[in-house]
């Protein structure tokens, strides 16, 4: 029986301002990359977050950004390799105190936003990265999009990865996903977002932007917890994928 | 033989704005309290001054701030115990990081300006940092003022604390600090702050601004690390002391 | 006939974080209080906002507040008189900007949150931030709590000002407001919150918490903008109001 | 007689942290770049180096900069154009707020950093500086590096600028600065600072990193006011252009 881990980025409210429906999404997910207050999240949402992820079982991951609390962390920041290292060191710490404090485990490890993009080209930011997981906590799995330096540089170092494909997000025929400042960047569609989503799962390939296949192998699926039709897509992915005989369960 | 331990508040420099004189204080001190990025400190600068204490084989401890760069946590904000919590976990937390990553060991907590103040007089805001030290680390050492209500919140959940004394601040007669902003709160005179250093080591008294004499028994002596004097008075502390046959050591 | 100005704070939006209903609200009202980045809003939320309440032929004031964006701005804030006068001249000034590039003009200035609270009853920080009006634009029109520190310490320098009400929050007999924390602080209810605000229009007088009536004459009134019922009641008091045969205008 | 302006960048202190030696550097130059709060600077630091500058009777300029603290603004972040234009527009608002209040008025805008950097090489980055000037007062005269995009985008809309040179940065032959990453980018050499500023200032060329020279005709000198030698530099540079017979003056 084939099976499949479904990842969220989780906690990204910040102070009074909300967003994405975490409560909501939980149910449906596997694993959630919860926001440490760089890009987003702040102590009080970092500690509910944590909380709510271990009523639902769920694999609980960092999800450390670039410092740009108004940028979101999606714009690119000229930082070196070694204040990548110092920026996740800092936020994989940070959640994992809340983790600990609930008595959970931390289990994984995924950048945020840009920080993930240049990572997944930039192999000395990619080391750095690795390097601050070998450090801290070398036992966390690291989401990776598939053949990303980032990828590599845990190979590297022997640590464990786990190849992340997204729903909503195109492709393009070198495995990157298209750009958001591209037209054709997101999926609005559920039922060619379900489809993508099932070529990967299924047959691992996906159709690219210009319509050619490439192989991506996914081991976790990242869906998106905001937007307006957030949690109608996560009740329609874990119901189609279980319905196609797949198992959505947690990455060991 | 008596003894004592020296502490100091570190890494408290920001980005290129640098304060202190971390480097050259380091040498005369047991305890260093590192700064975790909300009053002052930065991934880099934790780093930077984790490593700097290892290499003097110097007690790291956290240094929780509120969350106001701008008023360096000198100011009072209106935060609830809960809130209290959030940010003494989160800081912690980032800080423990670099120090495991270091190869180190956390050994203490010691709340910062307005954040130590609060908990001084505050029963709810001391009880909640106690229970965030309790959930994410309770070996660690709290640094309290004598008497204050962090202290006996700590021994309340059988935490380990050490009182700590100041060396350039005046008492009042309540065993409380003069505040900042009152003309005398300040000892600018070093041999004034090593009379009190030494009747507070020696006697364990204190002579309060209005002449009485209060018991003061430390167990650690905070010295500043920034201001012109501060190298200086550093070498003095440590000399005067040595010479008056008290072993300037770290706590267990 | 009566005439009443409706004011909401706008713009308090953050980044990527969406609050409030701006360009919903804006058609019922006739003032908008604009947030300045310290506890909300940044410089693409205030061009935005700037943009539609010209539209709208909406009054513009500048909303300062204290420099806490993760508490939006409502914990207090120990910060002097001085600090008070810096804080409003730069957010004033920031906001300003926006509103000249557009060809508006400013019209008003109302502290924020925890400023307008602590302005209300502590006369160095009213008068701190009169001055920063006197010296930055004199013609604006500053919002008061009736009977506040800030309205006397803007009348004694022949400043105008604006007595405002709110619908949905209670009145203590000294007529200030139930503090956010009490149970009782909130009107959830649109009747008795429009109850409240015709009391207030037709009569001039205010039923308080202890059922006691005391004075209270507005010339603005303060709705809230988010929340869930926040635009449908934005549509009723201005439709009740109307109905009532009140005339929603904006101050001169 | 020719004629020179000097520039220092000033008021990039940020609340308890101090940088550079603005009160004694201020008697040798004749124009004050000043932080707006985004790289450096807080409203305090603002209103403090306003007045400053006014009492010496220095041009004050505004310094805008990226809105990254813990990065001085030195680190490039990929803004969009309007993005940039919001920034400018909100920085200077808040800086002219201080000018205003202290009965000066605002002379020039210097974009600070990795954004003076940016907006020399990109033309939609520098237009929407431009743009920002042009609404809010386009009577500022805009401080360039010469043949760069900042400066062409400010010609075509008819703003006045003024061509900056650096007396402590080496040039590369297309007449850009070299990157500060470069070993060669900083001339540390007191002598070699002044040759090069005499070069510039009476032959109107530079020698190149390569030693080929290039036109290179001065409007304004930038010298920098931190550092360990920065007043004597300042000195220097004040004392030796004038036995040169160059006078040290305002740009009208």
């Amino acid at each position: 029986m084939k099976r499949i881990d479904i990842n969220c980025d989780m906690g990204e409210s910040f102070g009074t301002f909300t967003k994405g429906n975490d409560e909501a999404i939980m149910p449906y997910i596997t694993s959630a990359n919860i926001a440490c207050g760089f890009h987003a999240g702040d102590p009080a949402v970092m500690e509910r977050t944590v909380q709510l992820a271990l009523q639902h079982q769920v694999n609980i991951g960092a999800h450390p950004g670039l410092p740009d609390l108004a940028g979101f962390g999606r714009r690119e920041i000229a930082i070196t390799p070694k204040e990548a290292y110092q920026l996740v060191v800092y936020q994989i710490g940070a959640l994992s105190a809340f983790v600990h404090a609930a008595g959970g485990r931390l289990h994984h490890v995924k950048p945020h936003g840009a920080l993930y993009n240049m990572a997944g080209k930039n192999r000395e930011l990619a080391e750095a990265i690795v390097e601050a997981v070998v450090r801290v906590a070398p036992s966390l799995v690291i989401y990776v999009l598939p053949n990303s330096e980032l990828q590599e540089a845990a190979h590297q170092r022997q640590l464990t990865t786990a190849t992340e494909v997204f729903a909503d997000r195109t492709y393009q025929t070198d495995g990157s996903l298209t750009p958001r400042n591209e037209q054709n960047a997101l999926i609005t569609d559920t039922n060619q977002a379900m489809k993508q989503v099932l070529e990967m799962v299924e047959n691992h390939t996906v159709t690219c932007t210009d319509q050619s296949k490439i192989t991506m192998k996914p081991e976790t699926i990242c869906i998106h917890g905001d937007g307006a039709k957030a949690i109608d897509f996560a009740q329609t992915i874990y119901t189609q994928l279980t319905q196609a005989g797949i198992s959505i369960q947690s990455l060991k």
